[in-house]
């Protein structure tokens, strides 16, 4: 869980040209439990490294330390097993005082009940149910997947500002996107939009997302029953290890007719007939 | 508060060739209120528009509801005052078990406490003082700072899946430099760095992040003391007011030598002497 902030894994990496397998790196996320006192306040996904300066810089801008002669120890704890959280401890100075009710408010909601922390792991694979396997997607189709969407976001090549989410159908056809400047209300709508067609859980077709694919997606996109996540950019390492549990299959760096593939590549089979010699 | 998905403004647009004042397009961030029979359990920062399908496409995401046929009505109210959320309300149908003792604990910290959610206008503006005016920084070397940043930022060149956020000196020397696969923790490292130096806050220099701006960057760049926020990427129309509010300087599309600025331009003035003819 801890230690550095890249991992190396072995990626399919699929163009026009063919398939091949290639070593990627993946940048690490992984839950943080900061504390106060050893008194539980927060728990972040974040990279590994400098958890002592960002459980501070945390605290120094919710207001609740304001110089660094308020925090008077650090203590890093790496996790105990894979499904705990890392740990920093923050030892206060005397006469810092603190809000403790409004504290333990924040912490039993985002630790316990999943709804905006959730970065215990073991209750983000709770509730995933594995996906079945299939359908089979032709790779081809997924690199021109972008070329078709494109025009489709107005606001985003208005602003630059704002994140698309797509639901494309087991034909890729694109059936609903839509954008926002937060990619999981992008990810809402379209779940939301699935449930209003009566098409939710989908169990077919890609979830195309504009930015990164993080942990909080692949979540979004399991549930919804969508097997295929495919992201402009990059997945993290937690991303991937959820997208292995709930057996979807994992996209990234979709651009110029190439993407990298992470986990289930078993649905991507290309519809060319194989050559007879 | 509700509406399009976008706003015009007059920026400024600053390049090697000068600067003009041009109407630029900004995606609209603003809070939503999700409420279950009349009763609150979110609150989100979203682009306004399909309200609806958010709250439904939320629920379903988190497992509170399966199917459409769980939610009988859709109720969409624009807020009452600028410093309200916009409203979405569902009705259930009879029969769908909730844990609203979960829920409401969760409503309890993401509004009230300012710790995650953090959707009230009001409550986002308590407690951001007014920056003071000043420095004055020269427009030229804004321009130049991404080249400066580039080479130091080693993860993400590697996998291309983390944000940055530098601080950098009133000389725009950078002086704090963190990497993260979320945006808001590398903020966060970079105030705790801060701290431990003694620098918080700043009083002084530029955040440069590699994204896009929105509220809660700007937050923290204010609670930080740090007068210039650059974002690589588009700031969001909640950035935009927040940052006004703060007396803080926020410029955006920071790249290729150009950058726009929305608001507190007054901190930006040319090094260079008059010409006297």
């Amino acid at each position: 869980m801890s230690g550095g902030s890249i991992v190396r894994r072995t990626v399919t990496r699929v163009s026009v040209g063919g398939t091949q397998c290639v070593e990627d790196a993946i940048a690490v996320e992984s839950p943080l439990e900061i504390r106060i006192d050893g008194r539980a306040v927060s728990v972040t996904l974040r990279t590994p490294g400098h958890d002592g300066l960002l459980a501070m810089g945390f605290l120094a801008g919710e207001g609740l330390i304001r110089r660094r002669q308020d925090v008077t120890a650090v203590a890093e704890r790496p996790a105990e097993c894979e499904d705990q959280p890392d740990i920093v401890d923050l030892r206060l100075a005397p006469g810092v005082a603190l809000d403790w009710s409004r504290l333990e408010r924040h912490f039993a909601a985002t630790a316990a009940c999943g709804l905006c922390g959730r970065a215990h792991l073991e209750s983000l694979r709770i509730g995933l149910r594995k996906l079945p396997p299939g359908p089979v997607i032709d790779p081809a189709a997924i690199g021109v997947l972008p070329d078709r969407l494109r025009p489709a976001q107005a606001t985003f090549a208005e602003t630059g500002g704002l994140h698309g989410a797509v639901w494309c159908d087991g034909s890729l056809a694109p059936q609903a996107l839509f954008e926002d400047v937060g990619r999981h209300n992008a990810v809402d709508k379209v779940a939301g939009d699935l449930l209003d067609r009566g098409r939710y859980p989908a169990g077919a077709g890609v979830l195309w997302v504009s930015g990164r694919a993080g942990a909080e997606i692949v979540i979004k996109a399991a549930r919804a029953g969508i097997p295929v996540l495919a992201a402009v950019g990059a997945p993290s390492s937690l991303a991937v290890s959820l997208a292995e549990s709930a057996g979807l299959t994992l996209i990234g760096f979709l651009r110029n007719g190439r993407f990298n593939v992470y986990c289930c590549e078993e649905r991507l089979k290309s519809a060319r007939p194989p050559i007879v010699p």
